[in-house]
């Protein structure tokens, strides 16, 4: 069997292929001022269904925005997560991105309690004196966590990124989330992902910011 | 409205979550050997088209896990994927995790020669003098050099775990490599990504290792 390779310069593959998700995403109805991080789920996933599952509070682009400006670091459960957020790109407004599941204070809080480390994780982060965005692309029980300590008055995050994927409440925590006043991008559904989190980090910082050298 | 959390210890959250997916995967053929991969996959995304997309070329489990215990190194094309894989079990056979996409030899040869860093990777692979797993979760021009280095008799890996994501000659990319006589497992199609890559490398070491501490 032949097969054809497409010529395309590798400098320009990612804008051939957000050419194609606009073009095969026709006309389905975007958020305004969402499209971009819409699209580069779809790009990180080839999965079309971030076009209808991907949930937006009220001007929470221009809020979170204005939280990395500020110099906002991000929590993530994941060392995969970490590692695709562009860190360089969000330095240059003072942040950083923390996770602390290989933590051992946080394994030994999380046999203690027998908890998991993601819930341990978000009690962390708890003690940093910082403006913080979370994003949660793995562990629904990170939600939960952050959804009490809400309710409790305790943290009042800039944005949660909630994107955990799974079977078991990973619907449940994001609805618990979406019924916060906290600004959120959540993945409704079963959906997400380390990659996912990720991706939604770096669309905010490239929207900010063209050059991500 | 009122939500309700399914009460499932942290330690039972992955069973219940195999236990969901078994289920609704329902009488859905899956090949003999694989179905741990074909679930891990689904775990990972909560995308029940790796059911139907992921490709195996034959006795692929038994020789990658032969591989494996012979000592095989993974070569991944992302950090995301290397960070998702779990290196600890890993090391138990002498095996070690790779990503040379960040080095600076890497980023110079590839400007010099107009190809991508993921091509240069793949070049900087072939000196090393171990036996070598292909973990691609990115990168379709990765697979591209793959296929041209084991053509011309310069390569020939242990397996090849070919799961790039994307639009690009993603789908031919892929393609290519189940015309070759290496070991594959391949995601037909456009999706994979590099949660899906790490995700089939770990696949395969619970299958080996059930303590994955």
């Amino acid at each position: 069997m032949k097969i054809d390779l497409e010529n395309v310069k590798p400098m320009d593959i990612e804008k051939r292929s957000f050419e194609i998700i606009t073009e095969e995403l026709g006309d389905t109805p975007l958020v305004p001022g969402t499209e971009l991080i819409v699209k580069r789920c779809i790009h990180t996933s080839a999965d079309f269904d971030y076009a209808k599952n991907l949930c937006f509070s009220e001007n929470v682009v221009e809020k979170a925005m204005q939280a990395i400006k500020e110099g906002a670091c991000i929590v993530t459960d994941t060392q995969m997560a970490k590692s695709g957020i562009n860190k360089r790109v969000l330095s240059r407004y003072g942040g950083e991105v923390y996770c602390f599941m290989s933590d051992e204070d946080v394994a030994a809080i999380a046999k203690e309690n027998g908890c998991t480390r993601a819930t341990a994780c978000m009690d962390k982060a708890l003690t940093m004196d910082k403006k913080l965005i979370f994003a949660i692309g793995n562990a629904p029980t990170a939600l939960v966590r952050l959804y009490e300590l809400i309710q409790d008055g305790k943290l009042s995050p800039e944005l949660i990124i909630g994107v955990p994927v799974g079977f078991v409440n990973v619907v449940q925590s994001k609805e618990l989330i979406m019924q916060t006043n906290v600004p959120y991008i959540v993945a409704k559904g079963r959906k997400g992902g380390s990659n996912i989190a990720a991706c939604i980090c770096n669309a905010l910082l490239y929207m900010m910011d063209n050059d991500r050298g």
